[in-house]
């Protein structure tokens, strides 16, 4: 997805939001903003909103020398998640379609993302309402046709926190048939995304193969990818991509299902949905 | 009022806003961003943010050669509050308290604002529910007592459609005793705060003495100010100052009474109130 002109005053905003993670020096908090609109200033706009939220956050950590600005907020948000995990299982259960129930908590765990929200607000409320809403996008009928041929899937993770839905999914599809699944993280911390710390800490390895996929970009940029998930992108029978960056990054690729929320008004625009609803994207949508 | 970190991210979003006033042309929209965020990065934080803006919007100006981008909406903002003019002049009239309800209205005409708001949303039900709320800091008391005791009055007028409601709070201040009231607009068309051709357009200077500061801030920054409202500053018996601007710019002079609606996270913090409060702050509070 190309970078819209509004993406430059959030990308402001979220180099403060890091910058104050990572200290308290509002000296440092200002070379932060400084340095990152300085960059912006002449950065080229054919780069995809992640690739530029790559630079930011990269500057944001050369300034402040914190490799990893959102660590508690992560281990926060992994543990609110956890906590969650046996009522939002047993919602899942109770669906009258469990798959369906488990793709739209899934989507639903989408709404744990400090890129996007100031504050996880009554993460439990946001949880619940997307459960209980349809998809505004839905490519279910297709997810589950194109699954049950499916021996190889390589699934995209998003967020630390949101990642314990993931689970959930990913328990949901073993039990539709006997396939493989990679669940793929990122390589080095950026913003609160999923690294294999958190994929280590939600118990993610006892459920299936995770693997980090060699990038520190918040989405899946193929170019910075692994030999490895390159090669598995190409292999797989089924690709789940879960959230906006993902989204951001991959939206030209075919056979790639995308799981989220839309969150902001631009991503919104390009998917022509509102802030808000709750997205499963096959490819003949 | 100094500037906070906070105000980047907002000084960029209204740049992009001002910008696609004045050119529907995507390159020069991505100019002015690149141009403002380079200047952002090396201006001194000692400055007020309307002095901030003065310079960002005085980039958009030059970048795009529109020397009044807001000149349609202010327009448009004008002819919404006149015609609203009949409706808020009764529901003043009819109040028990007619001044109180001439300020509250005066403070309630401040919502028509497209420097905080990007779209003017429902605003006579923003008027109607502002009319029907109390003041969070209410100095109202005050504001009567040194009203009783004033022979000239400097107003500091802030926006475009705002002024309609001005007026009706000027003439009950004219109904309360004989006295000389000066209205101050800005010099120069900023962002759509109130110039002279705002003035004459609502009838202002059929009612009351209309005087352009000298200055193109958004805001009254004594400095840029002509030598004949500074003296009109020294000379007053009572100041009133309306909106965010001339808090930002003011907020340390003495004798000054602000009506304002706090519109953003930043000014309401520097109040102690919440978003949407609305504010009468004398000098006792």
């Amino acid at each position: 997805m190309k970078t819209y002109l509004d993406c430059m005053s959030c990308f402001v905003r979220q180099a403060l939001e890091a910058a104050r993670m990572a200290t308290k020096d509002e000296r440092v908090q200002r070379k932060v903003l400084d340095s990152v609109m300085g960059r912006l200033s002449t950065l080229s706009f054919n780069a995809t909103p992640p690739e530029i939220a790559q630079v930011v956050h990269g500057l944001v950590k050369e300034v402040t020398g914190d490799s990893d600005p959102y660590r508690e907020i992560k281990k926060k948000q992994n543990q609110i998640a956890l906590n969650l995990f046996p009522r939002i299982k047993e919602m899942v259960t109770g669906s009258d379609d469990r798959l369906l129930g488990a793709v739209k908590m899934a989507i639903a765990g989408n709404v744990i993302d400090l890129g996007v929200q100031d504050e996880v607000k009554d993460i439990e409320g946001s949880i619940y309402d997307a459960f209980s809403s349809d998809l505004t996008i839905d490519s279910y009928d297709e997810f589950r046709e194109v699954l049950t041929h499916s021996n190889l899937v390589l699934y995209l993770g998003d967020n630390a926190g949101e990642i314990v839905f993931d689970k959930i999914l990913i328990e949901e599809l073993k039990m539709i048939k006997r396939m493989e699944i990679v669940f793929v993280v990122r390589e080095k911390p950026i913003i609160n995304d999923a690294t294999m710390e958190d994929a280590q800490f939600v118990g993610m390895e006892e459920l299936t193969t995770v693997l980090s996929n060699g990038s520190d970009a918040p989405a899946t940029i193929l170019s910075q990818c692994s030999q490895e998930v390159c090669g598995l992108f190409s292999r797989a029978d089924m690709i789940i991509a879960k959230g906006q960056g993902n989204y951001e990054s991959l939206n030209e690729e075919h056979r790639v299902f995308f799981l989220l929320k839309a969150k902001c008004p631009v991503i919104a625009r390009d998917l022509a949905v509102n802030v808000g609803d709750m997205i499963l994207k096959g490819q003949k949508v």
